[in-house]
């Protein structure tokens, strides 16, 4: 009975999210959906991607947390739309929620809408939000294991992104084990090798992100 | 709807939790529920833990985990009694789960209880298992801003476990900040500072478990 309940709840969030999507497309807007554990740098991410591409592509955000408005103020200071939404006990964003922050965004105004999901590498791998492409970062502390142990994340994802590769000489970390491991649940996945802190690998990050804007405003 | 569904599976989950303790006092059992984010250290300090206290009290482990057996096979390692749940997409150990483990752990032999939770930090703060203690286990890379940002498990928790303080000149965390956070949510909250990897602050929580082993086995 508990299942029929998620069961219920997972496809009425599929429909949303499908109509989310639809408007999405026809406004030629490229939606990232940013998933990872707390602290893994989803935020850090956000920041040093607007910073840079925030010239050349009209960037929104909509913030995912549980409680507080640490984050979305922090994206503010760079002068793009963000909307919070404050999901309460819900350990995850769901359709219905990016339905109504949609609603609030000039969305005539966006080509490139980063979804920052609330720090959990469980929940958010359920709900469908009408996104464009999956990203997850996972952080060299959290150890190598990680796509092992919460498969599913790892598995529907279309890019992750290591980040904290400057912390590689002092933790137990094989950039070797979590490629393998990682490509074991999920053979297709795109990869990038960063550190916010000092700036390496974004490069090839942002070039992807473009692509990606590109893809969907010119088709 | 969705609430009362949740408020019913909460309310199930309560009264198992009840019968879970009254099941670990019969034995003198003193139970830990680990919780923490995916890759915080709750493993690591279950080894260290382990290592230093089996010639003191007989200890025994549950190990939850949405997939994967790699961290009770690292405990099985340490010849204590374990017993592996997977939870499958559920985002927390629940009651129910705890009390199948409880029957087939040997109760009669073991003094303190360890149960690692699925690396979370929102949903195992909802479920009552029957432990004595909550711990969470909160490590320096994650950034200062946790408690803030996940009220709720830090709200509940008995105690806090910093781990990783070795990585503290590499990262942006300042221990005063994660304090006054974590006592603004939980004024009564007990702190420890910890490395697993050099053994930092280690002897202070192992004499903490060994009081509460204590304050159970003597009443």
């Amino acid at each position: 009975m508990e299942i029929k309940v998620l069961q219920n709840i997972l496809g009425a969030n599929e429909a949303i999210a499908a109509q989310n999507r639809q408007l999405l497309d026809e406004h030629k807007i490229a939606a990232i959906n940013f998933m990872s554990s707390p602290g893994a740098g989803k935020t850090s991410l956000l920041l040093q991607t607007i910073k840079n591409l925030k010239s050349k592509v009209k960037i929104g955000v909509i913030e995912g947390d549980v409680a507080s408005k640490l984050d979305s103020d922090k994206i503010k200071g760079e002068g793009v739309a963000v909307i919070q939404i404050s999901t309460g006990s819900s350990c995850s964003l769901e359709a219905h929620m990016i339905s109504l922050a949609l609603k609030d965004l000039p969305l005539t105004d966006i080509d490139l809408l980063f979804i920052e999901n609330v720090g959990n590498l469980i929940c958010p791998a359920e709900f469908a939000l009408g996104e464009h492409k999956k990203v997850v970062i996972s952080s060299v502390p959290e150890g190598d294991d990680k796509p092992t142990k919460y498969p599913l994340i790892f598995t529907e994802t279309d890019v992750v992104v290591i980040n904290k590769l400057d912390l590689l000489p002092y933790v137990d970390f094989n950039l070797n084990n979590f490629r393998r491991a990682l490509k074991g649940v999920n053979p297709k996945v795109k990869i990038f090798e960063v550190s916010c802190k000092t700036g390496e690998g974004l490069r090839n990050w942002y070039s992807w992100l473009l692509s990606e804007v590109k893809a969907i405003t010119t088709r």
